[in-house]
């Protein structure tokens, strides 16, 4: 079991260009449903390119949630995909460092197409970090953009 | 991931002994949950003794239904416990062989005392076994006696 920080942010572009495509870098395609979605619980299934997770995470409080996720093979969790409520979610995800920091950008398509976030892990909840000029807006508390929010409200449908 | 194809019956003493009391069978202790649990989808914590348990299972269709199983560490597991709904259910299960088939026998305690199961799991819904002379009426097609069920209606309830 690990507790999970994180905050999360919208993504600006610099000069027309997002930060990816002065990047070069490689994404992972990401497939995400969930065969539980509350706010005490959600169980979360996700295909990362190759790789199948099973996640379980408990309730929101100051930004940190406990995260229990297990690796599975890629076939059940396509398989536990097709039993998953809602819509299936589907992203890009692009890892970049910034100043000792690991970001994960996620691209959304399908139903949030248009919607672009990134989030940074933290050891508390108010530890220090600098901020990457295409941040934007922080979204953290924003229930909107929590992702099993996403399945059942699409970003196209704000 | 497995089909699971199970049969459930009632379990009757032969002269006032239950099957397990002239087996000197020692049985696991299991404690589980529901982190999810409706017709389509169950997602199930269990501990068996000191082994943890995730186990997702889709909808039943013909007395098989598919299932998901992965092994976790058992703190996590009872962590996990703690995050699900309803109540949890305990019993202890005796596993015995009889004429080339393993039985299940649960005998269940809490808020389902009083209430002994047996499960045998076949190939196909309609293979043949013989029936051990401890057996009792078939309660496979009754919703009430499914695990999920017990957590939410429990047999003292009724």
């Amino acid at each position: 079991m690990g507790i999970e920080i994180e905050r999360k942010f919208l993504v600006k572009s610099i000069s027309g260009l997002m930060p990816w495509q002065r990047s070069g870098l490689i994404p992972l395609t990401l497939r995400q449903g969930y065969l539980k979605n509350s706010k005490d619980v959600t169980v979360r299934i996700r295909t990362s390119d190759e790789t199948g997770y099973i996640t379980v995470k408990g309730p929101t409080k100051n930004a940190s949630r406990k995260e229990f996720e297990y690796e599975i093979a890629l076939a059940e969790a396509i398989e536990m995909l097709a039993l998953c409520q809602d819509a299936i979610i589907e992203k890009k995800r692009y890892c970049m460092d910034y100043k000792g920091f690991r970001w994960e950008i996620d691209q959304f398509s399908g139903k949030n197409q248009g919607l672009v976030v990134a989030e940074i892990e933290l050891s508390t909840p108010d530890e220090y970090f600098d901020k990457p000029p295409w941040l934007g807006r922080e979204v953290t508390s924003d229930p909107r953009y929590c992702n099993a929010c996403l399945a059942t409200h699409p970003f196209q449908k704000w």
